[in-house]
């Protein structure tokens, strides 16, 4: 009866809005999960581990699977290849894994209409501009410069928050963990990861 | 920057799936919530209760409701009016409340079309028809004409799982349980429910 394919789930929101904590709450309590990560030709710097940090390729394999459409987006930046390879994706998804996207809006548009899964998306944001200006700030890792264009883009970013399914505003840790554990709980049993056959034969 | 109006879920499935059971604990878990209850002209039997096993209203009242269109829907049954009294549902929505119904998939769709509020919906099933048969034969407190007829039921509902939002094979408890929570506790943070520009405003 239970034949349902992989889920996706994306989440989107601004760089300080603290997705990356609510992520280490979810992989606590959900199973079979993937994490999309990306794929690049650029070396590895100290302590970036492949398959965990990103997927290191030779420029060879990089262009190969260009060739072959196996790439969802791809980018070459100062002479390196970054993007996303649809490989483990599928694999995943095959696997009736819960595939985690961290994407930016633009992202998550290209996951909704070139990957025909089941999609259930979050946007998360700070309360205000102000608590994301005092998080980034208090961090006291990123220069004036990077801060300012952050915000920048935070503030261009939170236009879209209406084409994703759920909003989370992350004033409450505790609170805002519980809600994206629950989101992730649930995006595999959508109705739509059910046939309709499968489902209704077991009824006859 | 909470801006956000009440919400609606919906649960539909089979007498016999342990809906009632499952929503037990789902009470535990959430608050704020308002669990529509039907309104009817009828006696009240013995240990039942106003405002918790229905309203009980005189003919008069009822009567005057219908004529200020205050019913969701309403049936004349045996000389006893029933029906759904949009009031108490208004109210609920109004402080912000999730509104639960416990309805059929007629009622599903009536809800959807006629109030405009942000629906979440779940389907709740056992795992195949006999595992229905089962539970309701293992109950002993129905005839078997009764059961013969919630079978009947159950065959003719099942079919429409897929206009629901997500779908609830309840084989184990626990873990329906676990995802009934999970899906009364985001019916709230749809993004539908927040209005682009409360959220907008506070990131300028």
């Amino acid at each position: 009866m239970n034949e349902k394919k992989g889920a996706i789930l994306i989440l989107s929101g601004p760089s300080g809005c603290g997705k990356s904590t609510l992520l280490k709450e979810v992989y606590k309590d959900i199973n079979d999960y993937y994490f999309s990560i990306s794929t690049t030709t650029r070396a590895p710097r100290v302590g970036e581990v492949d398959g965990v940090d990103y997927f290191f390729v030779t420029k060879k394999e990089f262009e190969e699977d260009i060739k072959d459409d196996n790439f969802l987006e791809y980018a070459l930046v100062h002479g390196n290849y970054y993007g996303t390879s649809l490989k483990p994706i599928n694999k995943a998804l095959d696997e009736k894994k819960l595939v985690i996207f961290d994407i930016d809006v633009q992202g998550h548009e290209l996951v909704r209409n070139k990957l025909d899964s089941i999609v259930t998306s979050v946007f998360i944001t700070t309360p205000s501009l102000k608590v994301l200006e005092d998080r980034l700030n208090s961090r006291n890792t990123d220069d004036k410069e990077v801060i300012e264009n952050r915000v920048k883009n935070a503030k261009a970013e939170v236009e879209y928050f209406r084409d994703y399914d759920y909003l989370i505003i992350n004033d409450n840790l505790e609170e805002a963990s519980k809600q994206l554990v629950s989101i992730a709980n649930i995006a595999r049993i959508k109705t739509k990861l059910f046939s309709k056959e499968s489902i209704v034969s077991s009824w006859l």
